[in-house]
């Protein structure tokens, strides 16, 4: 009889959940006022004004890195978030103190170049030596043993620019490891072409290793102008002499904040929709870009839905710590939150800049995709399109949570066209964000948070393998 | 009798002069062919990535400078000019060694700076002060005296962005004069917005005057996206603090040269058709567009004439040196030339950048201007349109010969849009330039200079007034 009874409410709430929809007509209601309140709010690009103006860079375990926390708590606080506190993280710190670069023969000039993230210093008056010049990471694997000693390897691999950054990561890969591999054919230096595709004189930073067992040597990129013009020079067959001088140190463990805000749900607090960005930046520019926008404008949408209501489900706004470092921050969060990961009903970190969100993508459970596709659908009036694939990546912070357990993440796909134009560089400053590309971004956070948080049914993450 | 004749004689001139054309049918098929030889050929893009590559930077006085005087011959000697030769022009030295700024209070953040030409160094520690923010150099002088004691002076005037280069006037003011209305306030170092329409962290530098009698402050100006940091921090109210460090020395008179070549005329070689550039460049980028690019445009228009022939007065391409500090190579070309000034028939310098011609301008006698017009609808092909105004300004190289006497001046007007985003920068470097529009240009200064030089009548200035 129990069995019966079982079988008939299950039958019963199958119909239920197949007739009925997953948000009200009152709840689409909702949805579209807010969606024309975060459109029309310039809320978002306040708070990354304040942000990179009375803050500017945060490289972690500086003064500017804690006054961010600072700023982050007054703000989540002065905005009405029901419950804002900190997170412990720790990172190895690394400080740039100055850097310098010349061409010396076969004519003298500048060298606009920056030291990569945890790169050595050189000596005082820098490392003088002639450049050989490499167009890939594997044709200087490729070297002869030893044929480097003494000189500067210098890789002039260029990033290609597309609208979802995929030339980053085949050029990532000689930041990561090319110092290495230069310094096991004995190279003195290591010298690549900036991962960007701006036309200025500007170069960009990054995270870097160093290999335990093989000598550590300055680890710089260059401009791409700059880089153009020493694969002229060579190409003309002329003997390229640079000095290179940083000087930078390594100052071991340093301590960092999550940053967290959240409004709780009504029904299932316990449960939440996490969204955020980094709040910590690297030290050249003021971090407008990467990834002050994405602080911002998740901070923005939480506090717009609120505006609204609490919905069923709490929103949590993580602003992590050291992401430039190592993703020390998000690191220290998934492993704080281990036993509780299943809390968590949609995840989707900004950080890709201030341009327009183009795409709507999941990674969830094949029974959540037609609260993905309601979403969707009221994420097309921003001229979001719904990408079905349902393979979305997540942010750089979302990592350590892919890793521990299958989550449901989503991607608000940005427009990077632009981007690498400016990541990682000295050029990174607010007059980079289009405060109305801001705030379609913003919108679009607000409506997917907000629907994820209040939807019928709980995401659900695809299952594990 | 005698007077009878003279006057038929006059009376038959005129009216050859009204019926026959300036120009041959053969003389405009060669017109023709030269424009096609030179919209086609990029010769002045290969002179311009030779001299910006193999030389870069050329502040007068430098080992640069030397080295692109010798370029300079060399090259007009391999094109097969008929004359080449130097003449010395002496010039007050100045040599920039190392810049850096930092705002301090309230947030700590870099400030991108340059020195302004002739700019005194700062204690080696660097100067640390308040900033008192003026919107205008007119605001500054309005301040009441000893208001500016152990301050830094602001200039925050941003130059607007236009075709021809408008705003550049306004904004140069600050750049003159400023520190001079600084120091007689008080003020213990000057600092302005950097003359340029850029939205990147360069600074721009630039001629700057002191003045006998007032103390000589450090003379810097910031990139427009430090400037935007700074007036916003001002405007919330906050006291802004900033160190800046310049190391700079004057080194009392240095000596350069004009590199000139020629192309004799059959018929009258003494007169001639002076087209040119200036050969030094500020030391922060390579020069491509200030002015390397009119350097290698007509030099290689030059070349591409006497491949069609030798016009019946000479083509003189004059290099001038030191131009950056002052006009110093000008003024010494047109006081060496001082008594033979009435054989320059035609006179125009390209010093604007790298853009297409879009506007031909004379400045002549009227009894001129149907050579004008002849040339100007040889133009019209190039997409140049013909100015009737006949009030060209010549380069700045020509002031000096205006200055001296009336002369035969034209303008070939240049889109200038976006020359202030590079000039005077780190970020003016060869990549900057569309090898078409070079050509374009090259074009135009070739069909201008052949058509001048060949005319059938010699061009004639206005009456000295």
């Amino acid at each position: 009889m129990k069995k019966i009874i079982t079988g008939v409410l299950l039958a019963s709430s199958f119909l239920v959940s197949a007739a009925e929809p997953e948000f009200t007509a009152q709840q689409l209601k909702q949805v579209a006022e807010l969606r024309t309140n975060a459109s029309n709010s310039d809320l978002s690009y306040q708070l990354l004004e304040s942000l990179t103006t009375e803050i500017g860079p945060r490289l972690p375990g500086t003064e500017n890195d804690k006054k961010a926390v600072a700023w982050a708590q007054e703000k989540f606080q002065a905005l009405g978030f029901d419950k804002v506190w900190l997170e412990e993280a720790t990172f190895p710190e690394w400080r740039r103190f100055s850097e310098s670069g010349k061409i010396l023969t076969p004519s003298e000039q500048t060298l606009h170049l920056t030291a990569l993230g945890h790169s050595v210093s050189t000596p005082k008056d820098g490392i003088t030596a002639e450049v050989i010049l490499f167009e890939t990471l594997d044709e200087l694997i490729a070297a002869p043993a030893n044929s480097l000693k003494g000189k500067i390897a210098y890789i002039n691999y260029r990033m290609n620019r597309d609208i979802d950054g995929n030339g980053y990561g085949p050029a990532v890969r000689a930041r990561s490891t090319g110092s290495v591999e230069a310094a096991k054919k004995g190279a003195i230096g290591y010298m690549m072409r900036s991962v960007s595709t701006a036309h200025h004189r500007f170069a960009h930073t990054g995270g870097s290793h160093y290999k335990d067992g093989v000598t550590k040597i300055p680890n710089v990129t260059i401009a791409n102008p700059d880089a153009d013009q020493i694969a002229r020079l060579i190409a003309l067959g002329k003997n390229v002499t640079v000095n290179i001088n940083v000087q930078n140190e390594d100052r071991g463990q340093g301590t960092g904040f999550n940053v967290i805000g959240q409004f709780n749900g009504t029904q299932n607090p316990e449960q939440y929709v996490l969204i955020g960005g980094h709040l910590d930046s690297w030290d050249l520019g003021t971090g407008a870009l990467d990834d002050g926008a994405g602080v911002a404008l998740t901070m923005a949408a939480a506090k717009h839905i609120s505006e609204i209501k609490r919905p069923k489900r709490s929103i949590r706004v993580v602003l992590f710590a050291a992401e430039e470092l190592g993703l020390w921050g998000a690191k220290a969060y998934f492993k704080q939150h281990a036993k509780e990961l299943d809390n968590i009903v949609a995840a989707a970190e900004s950080d890709f800049g201030a341009d327009v969100v183009y795409g709507f993508e999941s990674n969830v459970s094949a029974q959540s995709l037609p609260v993905v596709r309601a979403i969707a659908k009221q994420l097309a009036p921003l001229n979001v399109q719904y990408i079905a694939k349902n393979t979305a990546n997540g942010g750089p912070d979302l990592i350590p949570l892919k890793n521990a357990t299958s989550a449901p993440i989503f991607d608000l796909h940005q427009d990077g066209t632009d981007y690498f134009d400016y990541h990682h560089t000295a050029d990174d400053t607010l007059d980079k964000v289009d405060p109305e590309k801001l705030k379609q971004n913003t919108a679009a956070y607000a409506v997917f948070a907000f629907m994820a948080a209040d939807a019928r049914t709980t995401i659900k993450p695809k299952p594990a393998k």
